[in-house]
């Protein structure tokens, strides 16, 4: 274990730092990456119209079915066909309300300063979202709990490289589902002051998800409605299918001006074509019908497209992550998104149990597809394992390794070339006999001049092996457990909290939310 | 350890199969991967020409030190400025001789069906090469021995994603210097039937090592000198040098009509500059030095051009590899390999000691920079750890991992937007209540429609704990051990073994190579 990640001893933070001359860990301030890279796209013009077409014959001839009677009637208002509970629509309509669609725009959280612009070429990154498990290397793999979820929102809060709370980071299952909703926010509003998720699980939770971001932003419910304060996420049910409460969330939350992405689950081989193409044309069409019945009822609502579509591992029927056609189908996938001009949402991902080699290759292959498709929006960037059954606190830290890493590289300093970078006066005053570690021009670049690492061990094997042989995954294990000891949440004003409290135990009190759905 | 990798218990390899189905790995076909996708590139226009003229400005006004009187000479006789062993040459002269190379040439082994382009758009893998130092999960970090070279050699011949065999992938120091290069190049040329490197390394090596090459492939010396049939790696010495030995063994290659590449080791804050784009003009010139003189001496001998631009740790001054400034300055290097015209060589690269997370995200980096930067030669592509100061075979196994899906990743199929592809009628046919895995679509493809893993585990957790809770390294170290033991080295031909044979004998009676220098 290195110096810079041993646990103070006494004297807080300050006393610490200057003591030691180092902080818990020195990691890269909070900033927006814009990805300064033209994407990586597979397909010519002829593949991002076949697939346009394609979608287009699946909304007007095979239909989406709708399981929420409003978004039938909806549909039926705007002229579509409706039958039973299957929705057809042409091209000239879904291109007209897709249009209706922002290219980009602001959410803005309790902090002004964590304000993130969705679209473009800015890429955010996300906690990961959802998973039952918790895994960990004293603890194994339990079922997610409460002190769980709070250390996760803990890591989302303490890197400056994760930008937005998506939805729970593990699923609290010690906290009763009716009411699990309004603590799991409670503590996502006070330990965070990042932009957060919301489910669309029923009225309730959308209802009361969209009035505590209010409350905790101290804004009227005016103020709240003028622009966007959080988003949340929706899924099709594939194949062709979105189900009556996430579309329920989805049309609340759109009607009140906030975020919505769309992103259907389109595993090639089980609920979709195995083709990549294919699968990706079947996600598309999902996600345009949802986003043409938002855009309908809230003209101009801020939406993203989400992307979700990856492999089965054919001999198990298993999901794969980072594969090779899950690379593609994103960097397609970009292309559409761009085709459509809509805000792009991929994710971290892999299939790996534990956070080791195959973690790290599957992972870094899925952070590379969302850099390389244009990807505005990273879910799961940090966190992730078994394919979404498991939260890990060690994989969380390795992959902010990753994702700062990722974040250096998209700054423009790193491949400057003007002449105090290319530095030939330099190269002559060293000559072939010295070296360039005393050299001014070294001195008054080496602090900022390259990526500092906070999990990665940089020493060679004898000095490794003497401080203990420490593993990757272990040593993520103690920065993880340093920083959650060291852990200060962001400032609340108190009226504030009180507020939060006061409308968190009054909802309790009336039951929460139905768990019956 | 699933039942793909279980050693065999009788019956040779078809015997096995036969009752099992499976082989003992399902490796992906050798093939010549083409990169498809448009390379990454930082810099515009004015970058790349601030990057030459300042490699043009060290060339003609700093100069590079030859310690090698025939290049001195050469350079000499060519109308370059000599004074002592510093060489000075104008832009004229350097374009004139490197646009003497040519852009993609083939080096064609023993065995012609492994014959390699190098350059366009062909991106290529090798075997790590020349650590002194093994490491493995029985045996920990030893030094490198004959038993381990082969194994390496072993693996390399193995996995098809590995194309060429690179310089030595271990050191045997159990071995002689004077005759090492003689046993390791037997082993090499019996072991393996493709693409193999020989040391540049005083004129014994250098002429041992072309002569070992024409008789593996059975070749007159005439034949032999008619187009590459190996190549040698050269590193210049940074800053502003090239010693001895390298330039000698470089001009006898040339000369026989062998290739060279010419990579320079230019760690940014070391060796050269801070500033990656001041490393990566170092870096430029030296290569470029070395390459007009082949090209002087030899027009039009295969030459390819080298990157190990890289940073320290500006804490500890160590390498650091994998790094976002080794990807860019990677990126860099490749639009000035196209601006130059010339084939280049990247790394698969990693400071980590042991193949753990680390391990493959800083791997992962540096090999999707290959990718991204447009390399045709990525050396030490798998079983790189600690800087380059150890071999591993586990590391070899994950890497061939990632290298097949990299492989994966550039065949069209994966993208392709046909009609069948699109799958309209599949979609639906299949419709919102049915399935992909049984319908025709699906079972016309799904043997093929996936990358099939070889290291990873794809089981949910649950299977995997079961099955003993066994992490990546571990899996590759059972992989290994199978590997090794099924391996069947490619045919030849019994008396061209015996004349290699023979070969050997008498150099090592005649001393064979001086150790002194």
């Amino acid at each position: 274990m290195s110096s810079e990640i041993r646990r103070k001893r006494a004297g807080g933070r300050a006393g610490h730092a200057e003591r030691a001359g180092v902080k818990t860990i020195d990691q890269m301030p909070w900033r927006i990456p814009v990805n300064p890279d033209r994407p990586i796209e597979p397909m010519g013009p002829e593949g991002v119209e076949a697939i346009h077409k394609g979608a287009m014959r699946i909304l007007s001839e095979i239909g989406i079915r709708f399981f929420n009677d409003e978004a039938l009637a909806i549909f039926k208002q705007a002229g579509c066909k409706v039958e039973g509970d299957t929705v057809r629509m042409d091209e000239d309509f879904v291109m007209e309300m897709v249009g209706r669609a922002p290219s980009e725009f602001t959410i803005t959280p309790r902090n002004p300063a964590r304000a993130l612009p969705m679209g473009g070429k800015n890429i955010l990154f996300g906690n990961v979202s959802s998973p039952p498990n918790y895994w960990d290397l004293e603890r194994g793999k339990v079922s997610g709990f409460m002190e769980g979820f709070r250390d996760f929102i803990k890591l989302t809060q303490y890197f400056n490289c994760i930008h937005f709370a998506g939805g729970y980071p593990v699923e609290p299952i010690d906290v009763h589902p009716s009411i699990r909703h309004l603590d799991c926010l409670y503590e996502k509003l006070t330990l965070t002051d990042k932009v957060c998720h919301a489910y669309a699980l029923g009225k309730e939770r959308v209802e009361d998800g969209m009035e505590m971001v209010r409350i905790a932003g101290g804004l009227s419910e005016e103020a709240f409605r003028a622009r966007p304060h959080m988003y949340t996420n929706i899924n099709s049910v594939s194949p062709l299918k979105h189900d009556f409460p996430m579309i329920d969330g989805a049309l609340r939350l759109a009607r009140n001006g906030q975020a919505v992405v769309v992103t259907p689950f389109t595993l090639a081989g089980a609920m979709a074509p195995v083709t990549m193409s294919g699968a990706v044309t079947l996600s598309i069409a999902e996600a345009l019908a949802a986003i043409v019945l938002l855009q309908y009822v809230a003209p101009g609502a801020p939406v993203g497209i989400g992307t979700f579509t990856s492999n089965v591992d054919m001999k198990s029927g298993a999901p794969a992550f980072g594969t090779p056609e899950y690379m593609r189908a994103t960097q397609m996938t970009g292309q559409m998104a761009r085709f459509y001009k809509l805000p792009l949402r991929s994710s971290g991902v892999c299939a790996a149990n534990v956070p080791d080699g195959q973690a790290m290759w599957e992972t870094c292959n899925s952070l590379w597809a969302a850099m390389q498709s244009g990807t505005n929006m990273v879910y799961h960037a940090a966190g992730w394992l078994e394919g979404g059954l498991i939260a890990s606190p060690e994989k969380f830290v390795m992959d902010c390794e990753v994702l700062q890493m990722m974040q250096r590289y998209m700054e423009p300093e790193v491949w400057a070339t003007g002449p105090d970078e290319i530095a030939i006066d330099t190269i002559a005053e060293v000559g072939s006999e010295g070296h360039y570690f005393g050299c001014q021009h070294t001195q008054d670049r080496y602090t900022t001049a390259f990526y500092q690492p906070i999990a990665s061990d940089w020493r060679n094997y004898e000095a490794w092996q003497l401080d203990g042989s420490v593993w990757t995954a272990e040593r993520a294990h103690r920065i993880f457990k340093a920083i959650i000891a060291e852990f200060e949440a962001p400032p609340m004003e108190n009226a504030v909290r009180e507020e939060l409290k006061a409308f968190v135990e009054r909802r309790k009190l009336e039951g929460g939310a139905p768990t019956d759905f």
